[in-house]
Parts: structure tokens; sequence; C-alpha cells
């Protein structure tokens, strides 16, 4: 019998180059299928919810495929727990519904993105921030990302490389928070952006990211944020490093409201 | 002309076989004295105020050093930076009277020993947390510890192969976080406790936490703790793995109170 199963989980990105495999390259997907594949004694194709690149760290991806394999769902994430190195970790499978696609029934995604103004990299975060070359005030930088909430064509925030049917998205929400995802509790030199969104284009929170260092630091003009609206893309300008980037939530219809579910909300607990 | 100096480093232990040079082992000491000969042109000679055993970490270990090199401290530090790995960071460099001692002038310690009870390795956290086996109550695991706080001879808590004057140390404090050190936010699996005292043996905090939690779990009898302070040793018992512990501070008379330095501190700001 084969079934359609929903699968989160949560991965270091340090050591990949994204998620979507490529020859030659170790990437998550290639990791999952092949783990997948071993156990199931056949190909398994993977679909992830968002394609991350290389560096790009996430708490909550989520995929579907098809299982037809020898074994039962607890049974199949223990052999995969086992398999897989200790830079991915299967959080959760479930049972899907037949026509149930990660992707495209997404209704919502948080993604975080931390930066850091630290003199020097630290052991502990280098790995999980943007070390800025000079300071910045985030109060600021959070200001001006907040002229990109709501609904906008994003195109001019696009990067080249994507094929997608319409670039217009809607940012719920853009949320400062100064502390680090993963790092010691001397927080005062990290920020984080939370963005909650109904969908994100190519390398878009990163684009927005770097466009909103680049004004905050003076590099860039101010007028630079309705620029990039007003053109068709793609994106021109610097882009903040994949290592930064934490994608922290996918949700989906039916399903608990990310705001109640997702490592964002636990960490707004937390700072409490 | 030589200079006593003060150094506070900070470093993930996870890739090294702990503090103290040992022949043909990666280790933090033999790492700073090789940088600071090559800087220095001749052999360096470094004390740590702690002997931190393979895969403990320090966000504040502090160590002197005789410095006849040709640099001055500002410079010096930016040369360490560069040519260290990025597990170490130099957080301070500072002038030192000349018979200042890392070791014997500490006056008070800081550190946390972090637990977790994920059911699976976590990608962001597993070097920085021992996972229990089975779940325990942490309340009840730092309320037994309690019962170590104040002046004893813990000789029964000290693993054999050191060498001390006296086994008597003092703790003044031992406190519960439910927070991990360095980890994703998530933190309802996570807990640490913080110890403060005078001076820690060889291996007293892993061997308390280890103590602790094999009573918490109904393994060893809530009077080991009793039979342990009353043995002369050494330590026979379970002891806790490095790598869930952290030295958080170092503090010396004259310095800054630890309570309001430390990273300790910086976290409990955090949480609240």
């Amino acid at each position: 019998m084969t079934q359609r199963i929903k699968v989160t989980v949560r991965f270091d990105g340090t050591g990949f180059a994204g998620w979507q495999v490529q020859p030659n390259e170790r990437t998550v997907q290639g990791e999952l299928e092949h783990a997948l594949a071993t156990i199931a004694g056949q190909p398994v194709r993977v679909h992830g919810a968002s394609r991350t690149d290389a560096g790009v760290h996430a708490l909550g991806q989520v995929f579907h495929c098809d299982w037809s394999g020898p074994k039962g769902l607890p049974e199949l994430r223990r052999s995969l727990s086992q398999m897989l190195s200790p830079d991915i970790r299967v959080d959760a499978i479930e049972e899907a519904a037949p026509d149930f696609h990660a992707r495209y029934d997404a209704t919502d995604k948080r993604y975080a993105y931390v930066c850091c103004m630290d003199s020097e990299p630290d052991p502990f975060s280098a790995r999980y921030a943007w070390r800025l070359p000079s300071p910045v005030d985030p109060e600021r930088v959070a200001e001006l990302a907040q002229q990109l909430t709501g609904t906008h064509d994003f195109a001019g925030f696009c990067s080249s490389g994507s094929a997608v049917a319409t670039t217009e998205r809607t940012i719920y929400a853009i949320a400062l928070h100064r502390a680090p995802i993963v790092g010691p509790p001397e927080s005062a030199t990290h920020w984080r952006l939370e963005f909650h969104g109904d969908g994100f284009l190519y390398k878009m929170v990163r684009n927005i990211v770097g466009t909103v260092v680049q004004i905050a630091r003076g590099i860039t003009p101010d007028d630079r944020i309705g620029e990039l609206l007003a053109s068709k893309g793609p994106f021109e300008g610097h882009t903040a490093p994949g290592h930064g980037l934490f994608l922290v939530n996918v949700a989906y219809r039916g399903g608990p409201p990310s705001s109640a579910s997702g490592a964002a909300h636990a960490a707004q607990q937390q700072q409490q």
C-alpha cells in the first residue's frame, strides 16, 4: 500500500549545499532521499515546502513523499533517525491526504534572519548569524523593513533563477527580537528579524535584509526600497549570506495555526 | 620588556581533547601556546584558571602568561584572532600584576551543566547538552543538588587523578534555569544547573550532576549524596559527560563581581 506522508525536519545547514539535489554535492533532499530509498528498497522522491539555499538552516521544513516501504510510520521514524547524520533530525511523520503537496498547500511560512555585531566570530554562534561589517541600529533596520509588510509585487526583491506564476506575496508581519536563534546567552550583540508571510520568492528574505542593512549603514539611499518595489526585478543589490537564515515554520490549512506552533512563538515566550 | 598578561577566552570544546597540553592531541592550551609562540618568536607557557576536560566548553576561561613579544596588547589580540581557529575566541587581553596567577588568584567560578530530554539528538544543541536516557523532573534534580551548597569536604565527589592541597570547597549557590546555553529557542526539553562556588575539584560538577540525575531517575538511592560526602573519595558513580559542561566565568579579587559580569547573569536577564 502506498500512502502520502508529511514529514517535518530540522537541519543545520552548515554542511549542506542547500536543500535541492545536485550532482556531487551533499544536500538535505539528497540525504533524505538516500535514507528513505535504503529503507524502502526502491527510489523515493521527496518534495520540500521550501528550497533552502546553501548554508540556510531549518527548524521546521516540511516535505511530502509517497511511502510504500515495508515499515509503519513510527518504525520509519526510528530507522530514519538511525540513518541520518546528526545535522538532520526528523521531528514528525504523519499520514497526509493523497493529494497533499508540501509546497503548494502551504498557507504561510515563517523565516528568521539573525544578525550579530560581534567584532570577532563567536565559536558558538558564528555559523548561525551574519556578522555585520559595522554596527547598525536594529530598531532602524526593523523600521525600514516594516515598509515591506502588506501585499506587494516583490519581483524587485527576487533573485534571478526562479520560475513562479506570480511575484505577488503578502508579508503579514516583520518583528525584531534581540536574541540569537542558536548561540550563548550574552545576546546584546545579536538580533533577528522574523518574517511571517504567505510565501517568499527566491532569496527574498536575504535580499530584503541585505537591502535594509545597507540602508541602515548609510551605503544605500533610503528610497532604494521603493525603487526595488517599483522595479520588475531581478534583484540587484546586497544579498545577506545564507547562514543567517532559518526557515522556522511552514503552516497548512487545517493544521495548528503557525503563530501557536512555530519556534518563533516559543522564542517569544522564552523571552517574556 | 616582559609583562604578565591576563587573557579571557571562550571555546567550543567539541573539537578538543581538553584544555591541557597532551602529546599528539589537539588541546586549547596547545593551540594558544602555538599561536602565542608563533607571534612572539619564542616559546610561551600558558597557565589556565581551570583545566577543562575533553568536550567541556568555556564562555569565560582565563589564563595568564608572560609576554615579551614584539606586539602591544591590541595588536596581539588582532594577531591571535587571525591565527586561532574559529572554535576559540579571545574576548579580552589585559595587563596583570607581575605576580598574578590565573588559577591561584581566582576567588570564585561559575559552571553551568546543561541537560536535555529530547528523544533524539538536536542538530543545533546536541554538542552542548547531555541528552538524558530517560526524562527526569528538573525541580527534583535541583532540590537534590541543593544539599551540596555550603562548605563541605568534597573529596567524595572528586575523581581520582588530581592533586590538591585541600578538598574543602564552598558552593554558594546552585540554580536551575529552564533553557539551553547554546541551542534553538524551543527549550522545553532543556534545563541547566548553574554552580557558583569558590572552586571545584576534578570533575566535581560532572560527578554531582551524574549523581543527582541517577537519584532522580531512581537508579541510585537518595542517601547516596550523604554517603559520598562522608566518604574520602575518590568518586565512584556516574560522571555526567563533558559536553554538557560550560565554564561560564572566573572571578578575581578587585575585578568586577562575577554575579554582574558572567554569562550566567546575561542569561538570567534574557529570560526575564
